[in-house]
């Protein structure tokens, strides 16, 4: 009697990010995932007009890390971008807060016009993407606008890019709603690769700024949580800290523990997999939902270059193709 | 008995312009009248929407000619000028054949944003110009959309840019028209100006490109013949040339004669002086209109340099100036 083998040779992959942390898991993830394979679903909640122009800073952010063409140093951006339209305005007395390189603006400009012309964020993302070499699917949470709303304890509710980047986000955070999620709607895209998908993926983004505005889109949370594969969630807090932005801040401004354990609360009743770091290997995960049917391991998470991206992607890809001769714990979540 | 100065020692002038030629005379009596005795009233026949930019070539060119920050080689667009997002929209497959500059992107940005928001080019310029420190007052000849169109033998109808950008100005022109221009209306500014103005000249620009269309406007034609004000033009052509651009070859085209004469004739009924160029003494034009009250003089017309402009400036209002005591000949032009 042959053995069959017991993991799938080829299986898809569907990620949920926000920005630069998620942005280099997806890249890992595209170093080793056949492109056909592998889905990766954006948060758009951060998304503003700014001149005149629709910015989706999460979505550009991890395409322009998968075409090879992101700012090594910030994470986001064009590499060796120029400002000088920025100048320019400044010239004219304005005083831009939100940084609009020079080579950066022309995806912006194509996007306006795209969405000016009645055609869907998503479509003219995927050929965006497609011009840029990029093979794997991008797709943006939603096509409709969905805002995440900052209310701060020092100047009320405010836009997420005030609070995120005119404010550096140094207002005290005391509530995140996620306006317009009510009415969005899941796109016919999005449907489509959670219902094709083998596993998912959390990246590791803030779970109240990237990936909980993507959750409240209408449907995604339950079809997510009722998939009977993998549904894997990263830390994006490590030590007490996060790796970057205000994941530890708003953590315990929202009242929580600043550690893994929060991020995976966060995602209660929706993964089934949490991967913390080593460097918390002291934290006791094993119990934290009450059917303790979380799966847990803990890794090296930080990918600070594009190997290390792959051995946390190759990690996720390993640890969770064992548990398909396991199905029991898949698809019984406690919901 | 004392004597009466007989030249009033300020005037309120008034100058029609289209693009770079306009520009050196603006620029020239920018360098001679006080900033709020001087207007200049701008075509926007070739304005167009480009990228979702709305753009208005011969506006900002004269802008950035009074402004000190025009490129002095091409003579439009900003000096030293890069071109990243031109090269970035190239990466997406796009061929853009009008040169849309960063730095210059900051103007249409800020021009788009305003019209989007309801407000009239004319403010929004006014502003604009206001910020980058030029002093006299620039106007659009209307806030109303006009499109200069060209009829070609070899390609039909085109748009201004297509045909002068895109095409280089090669096809044939078979004839022009202003679509819109029924339609405009003339603003409260350039109505004032053209009421308050004690002398009125038509730049050296092309006479069916870039002051047509500005004659066009519903009003203008009739309100400037009937000013009692010298009503002066420049010729753009000189010895069977155009200094610039296509105002010689489609003279041809329209089978006018290529020289001086024809540009006077264009504004037959609406100029009462012509400047024409001491290299074409030999053409006579003192006889050109039927009732023989053309005045006109010659002069080195060609402005390389700001002094050069500053000097033809300074030949208009001398001139001009020695007519007041000539009343007869201003405001009983036959029309």
């Amino acid at each position: 009697m042959a053995l069959e083998p017991l993991l799938s040779p080829r299986r898809k992959v569907v990620v949920l990010v926000g920005g630069v942390g998620g942005a280099k898991l997806a890249h890992g993830m595209a170093q080793i995932v056949p492109p056909e394979d592998l889905t990766i679903i954006v948060n758009t909640g951060d998304d503003f007009w700014h001149y005149g122009l629709r910015i989706c800073p999460d979505f550009d952010t991890v395409m322009y890390t998968l075409a090879g063409m992101v700012d090594p140093v910030n994470g986001w951006g064009v590499a060796a971008d120029s400002t000088a339209m920025l100048d320019a305005l400044r010239r004219y007395g304005e005083q831009p807060w939100f940084r609009l390189g020079d080579r950066d603006l022309a995806t912006h400009l194509l996007r306006t016009i795209g969405l000016r012309d009645g055609q869907r964020l998503t479509e003219i993302m995927a050929r965006l993407a497609h011009s840029l070499g990029v093979g794997a699917t991008l797709l943006p949470m939603t096509d409709d606008p969905v805002a995440t709303m900052i209310l701060t304890a020092e100047r009320g509710e405010m836009d997420f890019q005030e609070y995120f980047v005119r404010f550096r986000w140094q207002p005290t955070v005391k509530a995140i709603r996620y306006a317009g999620a009510d009415a969005a709607q899941m796109t016919p895209e999005v449907r489509a690769a959670l219902v094709a998908a083998d596993l998912i993926v959390f990246g590791p983004s803030n779970p109240w700024l990237s990936i909980a505005p993507i959750l409240n889109v209408p449907e995604m949370r339950q079809r997510i949580a009722s998939c009977p594969v993998p549904r894997v969630a990263l830390t994006p807090i490590v030590q007490g800290q996060a790796l970057k932005g205000p994941a530890a801040k708003i953590a315990a401004e929202l009242g929580y523990e600043v550690s893994p354990r929060t991020v995976a609360e966060a995602y209660r009743g929706t993964i089934n997999g949490f991967v913390f770091d080593e460097r918390d290997a002291a934290v006791r995960l094993d119990n934290l939902y009450e059917f303790s049917d979380l799966r847990t391991i803990s890794c090296d998470t930080i990918m600070q270059d594009d190997v290390s991206r792959a051995r946390v992607a190759r990690l996720i890809l390993d640890w969770t193709a064992s548990w398909e001769a396991d199905h029991e714990h898949l698809g019984d979540h406690p919901r």
